[in-house]
């Protein structure tokens, strides 16, 4: 088996953990900086970790992938509201038998980039971790960690499982799903309501999960994401919404990442994450009017508050 | 024709206004205070208008129902956040023939009112005003200030007639509607969305109109009130939710009262404002998807921003 080459576009609180793992494992892995390319090349790439600190020093830190080398595993873990680049952006270093990965909350961001890249495996990944970056080429990981994986489209023989296997033996758990449409569905089914909740509120998880009126509306609005999930094809039971509920109750309180993009003042993952969903399910004749609610509200929050 | 004795429960910017153009207009107006009481008693009441300032001295002020004279019209002005104490407030003032009119917004105010009083008259009215209070026995009438009226239970014969003449011949227009279910929901329909959406996006009518994706939102929310009404058995047209968006085009930059409440940190009126109208429109089979959202955020701020 020979030794998979890995790109990490986009090193922040997910591509530097997931890509950070490998390196720390002995991996070849090659890191994509933007702001912090100065720092990170000086000074290294440093995670804290609940499971471990460690420090990935020297690095293949570049500030531009034309100075890349063509790879083998594309991890994209930029942002959504920054997929609009990925095409000029991965050309330099995709090659025949590139796999590409997307690290990514959403929905349709594979169906996107794939009319691009029409001859390479794309694979959907779902993260569950809370991680941020607290400084430049610093990355605090908080809990959790493990990956979802699905095809896109198939990728060449055994590779998908060959990543998993890097992933695993560097100490990140990984699952293997059948249904990608299944797998990002069950995502946005926490990713609707908290994320869109606590920017709308100003709230973290734990005080949106203590309140009665709120706990009822993440309830209703996991029930309406389940809903249209399933019109949609997916497979999921109506019992996951007080899963997850019950699940965040276990958690420290946390932050969802749109939380973070507004109080950074960066846009909101509003397209992917709301309007793509809403109009998936619309096309399938399901209506999902909850969500609509917050997403012209966060709509009008990105534009008055983050783009003003 | 006597001439009729009125009370005016709650002093502010609705009970101010409507009790002070009757008392300016020569009748026998008695004005409930809370907390302004001294000041008013001192130095009256003080109305900034549009259609010309006025000032009430001497004035006819309280500060218990008790000091006050059994009267012929009740006003009640009150935020009905405070209805609760109305039984035993009105219980003083109240005499065979009083009618109890209750110039509030929200549904079911008369119903649960009329259950005290059930000999009493009650009317419903609509203010279409834009007033504040800004300070002690001061109001500043900003815009507008029609009165709808339309009775829940029969008022003597024609004290409903003779009351809309005092309120026009001071200054007041005042329409009789036939329907008080009709006239409460057409209120609700510009109610609900503005000031839901502008304590929750801390916006004035302006903003919210002006980008696009909250008119699409507060268009949308007017539709499903509308379409709630009309399950109730109300009657309202469709096209009302486009005129009642042009109509606040044409207004200056308001404040809702309720985000003149949340920002005063005073309780907002969501029980009589969202929770009724929800709980009316789903007993006759129609659940008000997008409105149990704002429900829900507004309770969740009332507890969390403002109870605390």
């Amino acid at each position: 088996m020979r030794n998979l080459k890995y790109a990490v576009i986009g090193s922040g609180a997910i591509g530097g953990f997931y890509g950070g793992k490998l390196a720390n494992a002995g991996h070849d892995v090659h890191f994509l900086f933007h702001k912090d390319y100065e720092h990170a090349a000086k000074n290294g790439l440093c995670v804290d970790s609940v499971n471990g600190n460690f420090n990935i020093l020297p690095i293949n830190a570049y500030r531009s992938t034309t100075n890349m080398p063509p790879c083998d595993v594309i991890l994209v873990c930029l942002k959504t509201t920054q997929n609009h680049i990925l095409p000029d952006l991965l050309q330099p270093i995709i090659k025949a038998g590139t796999c590409i990965i997307m690290i990514q909350n959403g929905l349709g961001m594979e169906s996107d980039l794939s009319t691009y890249f029409p001859d390479n495996g794309i694979v959907g990944a779902m993260a569950f971790i809370c991680s941020n970056k607290i400084g430049p080429g610093h990355i605090n990981h908080l809990d959790y960690g493990a990956l979802t994986i699905a095809n896109f489209r198939n990728t060449s023989s055994g590779q998908m499982e060959e990543v998993a296997h890097d992933f695993i033996s560097a100490g990140v758990p990984v699952r293997i799903a059948d249904s990608l449409l299944t797998a990002r569905w069950r995502k946005l089914v926490w990713n609707i309501p908290y994320n869109g909740l606590s920017v709308v509120l100003h709230s973290q998880t734990d005080k949106l999960n203590a309140q009665p009126n709120t706990r009822q509306l993440l309830t209703d609005l996991m029930s309406e994401v389940i809903d249209a999930a399933n019109a949609c094809g997916a497979n999921i039971p109506v019992s996951f919404a007080s899963e997850m509920i019950k699940s965040t109750d276990s958690m420290k309180p946390y932050s969802p990442s749109m939380l973070l993009d507004y109080e950074r003042q960066q846009q909101m993952e509003i397209q992917y994450m709301y309007s793509n969903p809403i109009r998936s399910a619309a096309e399938y004749g399901f209506i999902m009017k909850k969500t609509e609610v917050l997403e012209q509200q966060l709509r009008y929050i990105n534009e008055e508050k983050i783009l003003k």
